[in-house]
């Protein structure tokens, strides 16, 4: 079953109550399609959308540091006590250093937390599929927010990422993300041996971000 | 009236259920002795403290860009939202670049959010008094989880730093940490001139927070 | 007497051999107007200015700790064994944690290295003068590599700067940067109260450097 | 042929003159025993390092960014005109972020310098490795310094790193580190797998480098 997962960032239109206005958009969306999706509110908004609808909540990020006097850090029990069931690791926003991407798809594993690692091009995805995580979405930072589909822009890159962390992983689940804002866009992911789009400003700053996902969610169940 | 401000750090004593415990304990403490007592929860957890009990509710970092594309980040307008009314900057567990203290300061101010600046020794907290943030909470770092009090066992740092803050900004509140675990502590902290104490451990982990947080509130009311 | 000082930056026209001629023309400089001139090369180019010029060289920025464990790192001795007698610290392209300014300052110092911290306003320069550093070096980063003279386009956060700081500190001597490409640039500001300049692509960058360095030296003197 | 690389970190007595010193001892051990060795002090002293001795000079780090505005930066251009061919890259003391990793193992590719990219386990080095540098060091960084030797005390490590390295690379050239003192650790890390060692404290701090350098370089030998 493919799926979409909102990255909500820092955008004001994803953020307390529009954040949970429109994951109640999401949810009839996969009401309506069957379609999975996933929602990565800010860290403040975990709890609330995690009480409000029944779609699977990631963070953005989580510290791998174990409990303790980490102050600021964002700890993976508390995301977790908190509703959500996966997190983000090393979004090109929110870059890892290489050691503690390991570390921290180690403490995801630990609290069965879904771990997403993001990968900038074919080479850093098979790398990330050396650490095996869950899953990888490779976003070329040059086209995020561009509104420019990765998938229809540099197909190669998403084919080229595929087989190769297919040479080293056969499990981790792809998704590809970047410049989606589109149906069509979201079908040429699929056809380029994705299961799934990570996706932003294309739904989140949509005018009617409702109709965005519906349309997402149809191109993916023909 | 001196204020208690409980720094929640990623302890677990402090996460989810238990940090709504907590809280519940201290706005008890509130209630009967009339201390502001302030609590710095992880920010998945603000939404439920703010809306548990009426004590006001700080975060323990906020990023002070704009929001945006900033996958991870802490968005003041998210964790004001979520119900707080300050939040500290620059923990020396989470130390931040000397501009973005500034940048930062200026954001919570633009949004009404209380600056709680921590610093590491007297000089800093002069440099932190010249970008006039509400609060500077002195906390040498050698002395944090010690259970030696700074305000006794390094009372010329506490008091060296009023001086030198009162040279530059005669109007930011002065807090002082590290090391605080016996209400002699607090009293110990207001005698030598700041407006009250920062904690963590010395509460989060006591075995009766009630108790503790009793006897410090108790100590500043003599 | 006044200061250029020469920020080398990482480009190509002051590295290796290039940064040796460089440093030959405003050695000439000086010995023909006896303008003081500094030189802040890259790290590999310590070594090799020193040895040829008699002109006093910086490094660009030092790393506090100690010696010991700290591959990559730039350890005070070996700039200093190497010929510097000084270093930048805090530059707008290479920000520090306000605690680790303080540190530098004080290794910096020990060493008997002149310390000269960066700030980007007036407010960030009053909590540098707080640290005591030898000098600080203004510069509105938005300004850096413009061509627009910080003491023609923001007169005031120059002036602002000079005033703030000498509230806070009587001794520390004060530059300005940004945007420097004209001896009126510099006679400007040293009108307004700062005793020279920093300056990088403004000279390193020029078709010829010799003329604009003694451009700036001439208009320093009359 | 086995590689000895030597990283003399920001130890004193592997700075300035002691450098020097220290390399002049390396270059009689390779005269004597034909073994490589390689030099990675600090950026201030690989100008006279390379000017002295015969041995290929390593920097310990370089920063990926081109040419530029970026003020205490090592251009990698400006460490191969002082004289290195190769650098050390992600040291356990100097941890990069994953895409800088790629983008630094390109950049070093692009002028010929020889990458030798660190990792602290086996999975980080098969990640490592889907990069494509030139050499991998493994160092389990809780050895690091210890005295006791990785190629002896977790012989499990290097060797599963080989193996996880071989499914992903069949090129790179693998080194193991950390703890590393006597010349039997040497001759367990080539038993492994591995190509040579790379080694700090165990000699940069011995009593009598020579005599250490020699002993590791007779058990390659043999």
């Amino acid at each position: 079953m493919p799926l979409i997962l909102i990255n909500f960032k820092t955008y004001l239109e994803g953020t307390g109550k529009k954040a949970i206005e429109l994951s109640r958009k999401a949810e009839r969306v996969h009401r309506e399609t069957n379609v999975s999706i996933g929602l990565a509110p800010q860290y403040a908004d975990i709890t609330s959308l995690a009480n409000t609808v029944s779609l699977p909540v990631f963070a953005q990020h989580i510290d791998f540091e174990n409990a303790g006097s980490f102050t600021g850090y964002v700890l993976p029990e508390a995301i977790r006590e908190a509703g959500a069931v996966g997190t983000l690791i090393n979004h090109s926003e929110r870059r890892l250093k290489l050691a503690d991407i390991d570390a921290t798809i180690a403490r995801a594993h630990e609290l069965d937390l879904v771990s997403v690692v993001c990968s900038n091009n074919a080479k850093v995805s098979a790398a990330v599929a050396a650490l095996q995580p869950d899953m990888i979405a490779i976003e070329p930072p040059e086209l995020i927010g561009t509104g420019i589909p990765v998938s229809k822009a540099k197909p190669e890159v998403v084919s080229g990422t595929v087989e190769l962390v297919r040479r080293v992983n056969r499990e981790v689940t792809i998704l590809c993300g970047a410049g989606i804002t589109k149906g069509e866009d979201v079908a040429a992911a699929l056809r380029l041996g994705t299961a799934g789009v990570l996706v932003a400003s294309g739904i989140v700053k949509a005018k009617d971000p409702y109709e965005v996902m519906r349309e997402f969610a149809d191109s993916m169940t023909k």
